[in-house]
């Protein structure tokens, strides 16, 4: 069986404190994962702090890659997942969930590509359009008057329960046939056609205001969830491109007052 | 039901860095512990690195106890796991587990009194000596090539652990009866008597050598994991008291060559 540890990916965003990076390439390493990524951090992995607390993750702190949004963080994942204390806001139940709930289902997905959680900045932690960019949320259980855990103590804790999952699917598997990979679209085209999307649902009318970004969370991850195949992918774009048509159809033939509805049904068969 | 978790205690023995201190206490705070003890520290709870990486955690920081050795931490405790990155040694398979395997035993025991999770000096852990001391030892699952997690680190996961096995017996029994408290004999009681056993036991010619060591600490492990009473204890005193007595009469009775055997029968009518 492959080893999906390697595939699962640390997105440290705006990082502030060196000491934070250093810890989290040094328990990286004790649970086995190796990918790390900073999304403009403040902090540098040439610090002090960051090189004393890393020890032996030296080597996972030496290969971070810095770029500069979660977008370039997330192109080629499969699938990610958002930290966050606060359970509040933009995502549906279906979507969040504890690190012992959700870590299983991350490594699901790793069969099919690289995978990602991502880790918002120490005073404040990830934006709403940030969580937003994640197919899921994940959170940490603890107490209510100071949930806030440390940067590098959150990381721990995911990587921690990520190798429980690693360590119970490779005793579950053991002797097993191997199954063929499925394709799942990367970040970067699914994020592409999202886009398509919005703009396409804004320009028919479905989207607008407030709602409208919290409706586009709920299709995201509705759509997220599945692992959409390159295919599928397309498919959404063809009906983007579609709805954007029939958008502008719908302008140009104002003044005439024709039916919308009847453009669509159209151009669908 | 009463709230265990302020029963449950962190002991660091002989911890070398501020930072480690500081982000112990933040993250006892994060998940409901407030109960911290150091055993003769090198680094200080008044270091600026201990306060600044505290945050919320600034409460249980300054009510930390410092006290000499592990005993006098431990004095009160009616069960105490060891942590440890190795799992040869002295310890039988049986009082061995994992983080999610002991924090629910811990946390069963803590009805009956406090308990405490120990942690070794941040270079290389806790002795074999100081590991005999506690009624079990408790690992994380990590790496085998870099198992040696920070000692923050570990005490966040054991922490995070210990709350989720508390919040499931939140959930298993709410609305159930409260069950009255078993009393178990406190750890300087259990050890006074361990002592006395052990001195007995090698009076005897039962332990002697290397081998006695791991033999006593299998005994140890197996008395404490019944979580004994007062009463209990009084009752192995007079068994060493008696082997000890014994043991004399032999010495005693050797130039007459008289069965030893025979003396220890009747003593036990």
């Amino acid at each position: 069986m492959m080893d999906l540890l390697p595939r699962c990916r640390i997105v440290l965003v705006r990082p502030h404190y060196a000491g934070n990076l250093g810890a989290t390439a040094r328990v990286m390493r004790n649970f086995g994962l190796s990918d790390l990524v900073l999304v403009a951090p403040y902090a540098s992995v040439n610090d002090l702090d960051a090189r004393r607390m890393a020890t032996h993750g030296l080597g996972v702190l030496d290969a971070a890659r810095v770029v500069p949004d979660i977008g370039a963080a997330l192109a080629d994942c499969v699938f990610s997942l958002a930290t966050s204390s606060m359970t509040a806001g933009v995502f549906r139940s279906g979507t969040i969930g504890t690190a012992a709930e959700k870590m299983p289902e991350l490594l699901a997905s790793a069969e099919m590509g690289p995978v990602a959680i991502v880790f918002g900045p120490e005073p404040h932690g990830l934006s709403n359009e940030e969580i937003g960019l994640c197919h899921g949320m994940v959170t940490i259980p603890s107490d209510s008057t100071f949930g806030s855990l440390n940067l590098a103590q959150a990381v721990a804790i995911c990587c921690y329960e990520l190798r429980k999952a690693w360590s119970k699917s490779v005793n579950d598997t053991r002797g097993k046939p191997e199954v063929p990979e499925r394709a799942v679209a990367p970040f970067v085209d699914q994020n592409r056609m999202f886009e398509h999307l919005r703009e396409a649902l804004t320009e028919v009318g479905y989207l607008f205001g407030e709602k409208g970004d919290s409706l586009m969370h709920a299709l995201r991850q509705l759509i997220g969830r599945s692992l959409p195949t390159p295919q599928e992918v397309k498919i959404l774009h063809g009906l983007a491109r579609q709805l954007l048509w029939t958008a502008n159809q719908i302008k140009k033939n104002e003044p005439d007052d024709k039916p919308p509805v009847d453009r669509l049904d159209k151009s669908d068969h």
